[in-house]
């Protein structure tokens, strides 16, 4: 006999429905909320309504943002010659923690993966040629993609297609360990690696 | 400068309150809704709203339920004589699942624990008291605490309560690992522990 709440069990299929939670942790954390304030449980329930309200695509540099086009690409304040190309917008987030960089970006939204089946055509590749062709203040592409298979198919790629245009092209130093992933790397290595930025 | 939109840093903030849940994870869940169907991030906001608008606490038993008394309170072909008291609702859903146990719960809401200042007055010891007293059909409690400190005491403190009132008092069989927490056991050693109950 099932006796437990439809509106529980319905919240832990919800949780377990997400990346990396099982079902042991989706029920200890309904059954959390179950005995937390109610407050909690709505804090939770409209910020996950406001994400998909609020939040756009900046249509410069595919960049998640609050308005279009995003605060960095609108700040007159940063260096509008170069533009650092990253798979994730939680790249972004890394490389400005470290506030040694002051350039623009481009975010990818993945890396090409043909394991995956994610090929040029899923990326926002396209854009980042437009936005190259068009832009002729741009002078310099940092690449910033993870240092891992998949990252090093993308700026290989990148590469390709960039350097007949004439732009000099950078990759962050490898003071990343291959493997690794991006937004995980702590503020002075991502600063290092800023720092050892070479021409290709 | 923060360049990441108010609604994902507070989805951040309030994924990382949830216990277990650090600020990377936080980080993870939030964007893989930002990348998910806005159906995803919706079904999770509307299960987290339910779930304090349509869960109650059972006024006969204390465990979750969706009217009051709860489905198990309320069924006709359940043994009325035989209590088992258990100190979360994940309790009851862990001795369900056994299908070995065919009498009434208690939830106790948590078990005594000095350490963390959680004394008798804060469980729900008085409604059981209250149940006993009241309701001459009880024969038996099975004690079915959680097997480590904590429950321990609480069952000791419940047999002095509850001896003199003439009730009989059985306990789950040792087969659950010292330490342990009922609602991870395996249904197999939860039917022997309730196939191995002895009187105290």
């Amino acid at each position: 006999m099932d006796t437990t709440p439809r509106a529980v069990t319905q919240l832990i299929e919800e949780f377990n429905r997400l990346p990396g939670i099982g079902p042991k942790t989706a029920q200890r954390l309904t059954f959390y909320l179950l005995r937390a304030p109610k407050e909690q449980a709505e804090a939770l329930s409209d910020a996950l309504m406001s994400l998909k309200e609020r939040v756009v695509t900046c249509s410069v540099c595919s960049n998640i943002a609050e308005q279009d086009p995003c605060a960095i690409c609108r700040d007159e304040a940063r260096d509008r010659s170069i533009l650092c190309v990253v798979e994730e917008p939680l790249d972004v987030l890394a490389l400005e923690r470290t506030r040694e960089y002051h350039g623009l970006y481009h975010v990818l939204h993945g890396a090409i993966s043909p394991v995956e089946g994610i090929g040029p055509e899923d990326l926002r590749i396209q854009e980042l040629l437009d936005r190259i062709q068009h832009d002729h203040t741009i002078q310099e592409i940092v690449l910033a993609t993870n240092p891992n298979l998949e990252g090093e198919a993308t700026a290989l790629y990148l590469e390709r297609l960039v350097k007949p245009l004439g732009i000099r092209m950078t990759r962050l130093a490898r003071g990343l360990p291959m493997g690794g992933d991006l937004e995980y790397a702590d503020e002075v290595t991502l600063t290092r690696a800023l720092e050892g930025m070479r021409t290709r």
